[in-house]
């Protein structure tokens, strides 16, 4: 094609693009059309010209990939995937429906679609671990990534500027649709185009300034970026909020706002058709993409770990071992960490495996936002940092839910036991953060053995999932037969006699071990578990064991007692009347010793012997 | 003093910094102490030079301010204190015990220090919030803030940057303490200054590169930030990790390490007492700040609001109206938000206070930490944005529980109520999260008259609140004699008969009183309770209604099942042998209706009267 009937060719696709987009979001009453006509030139050329891929094989390794980051633009996605092929361009009008996959952001319901967005500033970070995928592979494809301007004002989006630079990313391309509009005024740098320029240059990438809606430029800057080594590029397109509309066009207030079924939308759409060209050839065709490759076959399971009964070591070193022997095993698994390696103890994995780790510094959104890139394009990835900070990509975490994105998150430094560094370090919530998402699966063991076991199983359960491990050493109490499974639990100690089961997870299994022990010394005998999988649950071994111990369930957990393992026992075991009496953290902590604050906090042996004794139905 | 003889001074200042943190950290056995020389000349200058405060007057409201975000090098600060008179030098050897105050990271426990720091990337927001303050009271205080280099990578760390610029804050210098080594290895730019000096730069500070053990160059520095007028500064200081102990300066491997006790220290500690200069006069003493400016006072309270019985306005606006009702009331009350003002209501106080509005854009971080500086200077700050963006500063929420910090968050778009635009904008773990941090108050008003009357409760109540509130019109179902406090609720419909007690919050709510009509048609009566409060939570009463409706709770919310209104009443119910039946919402939700999603997710109206007459004991 010649580049000028190429050029036609697709300034007709953008025209149609704002047209689908018109149409939708005034069908479905709600959406954001203004923001759709900024993006459709950009998104043209990005579908129709620039990016390598099949559109009947959504998953070839090969494609090229694209992150809509401004996920409320999702209209103007859909329409271009409708002018592709990929979905019916009649099906473009149950956007927002229920019945619908085309929602009002994009989700992985749809095969092209990598990561759920919608909340700003995180689709960036994905198109980072989308674009370290293709180093994992060896492939060329190219990921490109669209954020709007008023995103750029998370600070997750700097957080990527520096990882994609660190790593040399140049197969990645962002594209900023710089319409100079936020939701309730002007976005923070307007339209000073040299404002956005100068700081992606700062931070080290090429950068390239164009009239987003001259497709000339456009298409000049995806060829500079393609030719640029060594560093990722940005492309900062000024545009106007609503172009092609002209009553809306550039003007605030109209934010989310569909056109009104009428006039007001007749209008629009009138003086969009107005806006095609002839065209001398037919219209450009996404350009199909190489032979796909075999998927990777999973591989054998491991062994059991070489631990002996009674070894002390602490469940945050047994998953470092544990990740870098499932390394060995399989390519797929990748290991991140946010500068803590030599304490989550990833550091193993990165001596073993240099080139599937991935260092993101002190920089938690865009780990976990890489850990959900790589796991949509077929990676494993495990991304760790103390468990207090996972806290920091709460929002990311959300959308991994949202996507059932297949993420495996270990949080180390758990609970008061850290002692010393005080509150800001011991995470008291995340057991509360990880459990409210339905289907993120929450793993806490308490030893080495049992830690390896669980690293295997949720590498290779299908959805997001978080281990807990603690700091202290601890004695390895399984040995290389018993077995772990998602939704398991281990009972401990058990006797016709029990009055009572005590439930921990991790450090707290112990000291329910030793007030066993201690209640043994006055002739009474209580259960014990070991609730390594807290979501989900063996609701049917908590109410067995519930109605042979007199109806008395004991949590005792090293977290606070909002949304912690008590109230998922007391969740689990609630249809069938038992309540549940809870020990955990209910205040804020301070530094101290271990023991020491396990005591004073309320969660020691002692205190679950006086709970036992205490003898009330709780 | 001559400029010579005031070096020499400062010199000897940072000596016996880096002295009092080596051995207060071989003491406690654990610690940062190569953190904290790489920062001693700088912090010298700071206390012993540079800041205008009274030492004896930690909360002055002139004073000027100083926030330590590499919270880690705690026993330097501590050190500067005990130099400063302010606590006792022999109490530096209490540090990180659990009777000490000094503890592993600063907290609000000590009256110097503003915000919690440990989380890296903090404070800094906070430093952007005590700036603001400033402005508020009209102050001429100026406000430092120390960053280590590792947290640089922190995004939080760029929301600040844009929004100091965004604000002139030429009151606010940040440090940065460029020691090149991060905790595992080099820092991310290890010690490029220009590096730093560049992003700095573009982000529209002022940027001065030293060397930060070279006093007088650090003076210098001081002095031209001093100077700078309409934007911040940063000064950006090449130091290194343990400077002045010649065996652990520059190397890696040595963070978060103390000396042993024994020959190690020993020979530290005779080094460092080698580096003592000759002083020609006293050591320079900090400089006492002007008079002291009365407190405000509490104003009298609102009066009800106007709303009348039946009109229908979403809790969303009420908040918005009731914020701006407050603030015409009570001069501290300041509001944020990130560029959803026109959604969450905030736009009402900001065009009637627009002085004491801040827009954060989208930075959510900045937004929640910025408020957290306002809060430790007297103001009370109202953040407000989506609550499912809340998640975003899920690390600043926990760090603001961990000093008891007076912010006083507002949510909107709970829920699959939402409606159309999907599960990436919908909040269903907010309550989860905030309800985790055992002293965050939870509220979640369902009508416009308890929003309002609650609003003014949470201003007054000292410490972290928060509120959630609704997208979609509600009826007001109070009158202007209805009393409202934390920690309480409202039985709406009770009888004798009662066969169940059914607990809604906020939308919730008028699902429950429909199904107490739907109810009363088959002659069953239910108890119907407003459960406004969700964290503290009115045990007595739900206990009491358990007990006269034969021991049947059942909670309804428009959240997801682990951690929100059903745990929070279960656990108060659970001392007494009660369980709850809980209708949530148990998966991923998607685009829809609101009434469509209310019944598909099994919380509507339908769902409770199915729960009731299901008759088992749940």
């Amino acid at each position: 094609m010649h580049a000028s009937s190429r050029v036609s060719a697709l300034h007709n696709i953008a025209t149609r693009l704002r047209i689908d987009s018109v149409r939708a979001t005034t069908e479905a009453g709600s959406g954001h059309p203004t923001s759709c006509c900024s993006a459709a030139d950009l998104v043209a050329a990005i579908f129709f010209s620039e990016m390598r891929y099949d559109p009947r094989n959504p998953q070839n390794p090969d494609n090229d990939r694209f992150v809509l980051s401004k996920g409320h633009a999702a209209p103007v996605l859909y329409a271009a995937w409708a002018e592709a092929g990929i979905v019916r361009r009649e099906d473009l009008l149950t956007l927002r429906r229920f019945d619908s996959d085309l929602e009002g952001h994009p989700t992985p319901r749809l095969p092209w679609v990598d990561v759920a967005t919608g909340s700003l500033g995180q689709g960036i970070c994905a198109a980072v671990g989308i674009a370290l995928n293709a180093r994992r592979i060896n492939s060329d494809y190219r990921t490109y990534v669209m954020l709007g301007d008023g995103e750029i004002a998370e600070g997750s989006v700097w957080e990527a500027a520096h990882g994609a630079v660190h790593e040399n990313l140049d197969s990645l391309c962002g594209i900023i649709d710089v319409n100079g509009l936020g939701q309730s005024r002007a976005s923070l740098w307007d339209h000073d185009i040299s404002a956005y320029c100068a700081r992606w240059q700062a931070f080290g990438w090429h950068a390239i300034a164009i009239d987003g809606h001259n497709m000339d430029a456009i298409l000049s800057a995806f060829d500079e970026a393609r030719s640029t080594r060594g560093r990722p590029t940005m492309i900062v397109a000024k545009t106007l909020k609503g172009k092609g509309v002209s009553f809306v066009e550039g003007k605030p207030g109209w934010h989310g706002k569909p056109f009104k079924k009428g006039e007001e939308v007749e209008r629009a759409l009138a003086e969009l058709e107005q806006q095609f060209v002839p065209e001398e050839l037919p219209a450009a065709q996404p350009r199909p993409r190489d032979v796909p490759r075999p998927p990777s076959k999973p591989p054998a399971p491991l062994g059991p770990p070489s631990y002996a009964l009674g070894d002390k070591v602490a469940t945050r070193e047994a998953y470092g071992t544990a990740i870098a022997r499932l390394g060995a095993n399989d390519d797929r698994i990748v290991a991140l960490d946010a500068d803590v390696g030599n304490s989550t103890f990833s550091e193993k994995f990165e001596h073993q495996h240099p080139k599937r780790f991935f260092e993101a510094y002190i920089a938690e959104q865009l780990m976990v936002g890489a850990a959900m890139g790589l796991a949509a394009r077929g990676a494993i990835p495990f991304p760790a940092t103390f468990a207090a900070f996972f806290s920091r990509a709460s929002d990311f975490i959300r959308m991994a839910a949202i996507g059932n994105n297949n993420i495996k998150m270990a949080g180390s430094h758990a609970g008061v036991s850290i002692g010393e560094d005080g509150p800001s370090q011991m995470a008291l919530e995340d057991l509360a953060m990880m459990r409210s998402q339905p289907n993120v699966t929450v793993l806490y063991p308490c030893d080495a053995v049992s830690t390896d076991r669980l690293v295997e199983r949720m590498a290779y359960h299908n959805g997001p999932a978080y281990m807990r491990t603690s700091r202290p050493k601890t004695p390895v109490i399984y040995g290389p037969d018993d077995t772990f499974h998602i939704g398991g639990l281990n009972v401990l100690r058990e006797a016709g006699s029990d009055v009572a089961t005590v439930i921990g997870g991790g450090i707290t299994v112990f000291e329910a071990l030793e007030a066993h022990d201690l209640l043994g010394k006055q002739g009474i005998t209580i259960r014990v578990i070991d609730l390594y999988s807290v979501q989900p649950i063996d609701t049917a071994t908590l109410v067995r064991c519930a109605r042979e111990t007199k109806g008395r369930l004991i949590t005792v957990e090293d977290h606070y007692v909002g949304g912690g393992i008590g109230d998922a026992v007391a969740a689990a075991v609630a249809g069938h009347g038992f309540a549940v009496h809870r020990l955990a953290v209910r205040e804020i902590p301070r530094s101290g010793a271990p023991e020491e604050l396990l005591d004073y906090y309320g969660i020691s042996a002692r205190h679950i012997v006086d709970a036992v004794t205490e003898g009330r139905r709780v």
